[in-house]
C-alpha cells in the first residue's frame, strides 16, 4: 500500500522560499501567478498491513515525525 | 485557480534523504514501512486565466523552472 503525506507551512507562516520562486516566475513573464508556496511530499510504501492499520500508522508518522507542528500542517492520502 | 505541482526524484535516482527518514521511522518501530521517498510540492495560485491557459502555464513552469529534468520528474493537478 502506498501513501502520500503532504507537509506545508501553515498559512500564517511566512514562506520566503515560495516568495523567491514567485518573484523568479513573475520575472520570467508569468504575470497571472499570484502566490507560490512550497512544501514537502513523502511517498511511503507499507507492506502487510490492512488499510485501516496503514491509515493509523501514516497518520501517526505524519503527526509525530514528518511534521513540525509549530509551523507546519499535513494531509495525506492512501492508494491501494 | 490553484495548482499543485509535485516534483520527485526519478525512480532510478538514489534518494538518501528518503532512506534516512525510512531508517529513522523503522527504528521507531514502523516495521511495515518498506520505502520512503521525499519530494517537493509547489502550490501555485493563478488569477484571471482560463483553465486551459492555466494548464498550459503550469505545465510550462513545472517543466522549465520547477523541475531539474536530469534527475527529477513532475506531475500536477488543477483545482478550481
Amino acid at each position: 500500500m502506498k501513501a502520500r503525506v503532504y507537509v506545508t507551512l501553515k498559512k500564517t507562516v511566512l514562506d520566503p522560499q515560495g516568495q523567491t520562486i514567485h518573484r523568479a516566475l513573475t520575472g520570467l513573464g508569468y504575470r497571472s501567478l499570484k502566490a507560490v508556496r512550497q512544501g514537502k511530499v513523502f511517498e511511503l510504501e507499507l507492506n502487510g498491513v490492512s488499510k485501516e492499520e496503514a491509515r493509523r500508522q501514516v497518520e501517526r508518522m505524519a503527526r509525530d515525525v514528518l511534521t513540525n507542528p509549530v509551523i507546519e500542517e499535513y494531509c495525506y492520502e492512501l492508494e491501494e
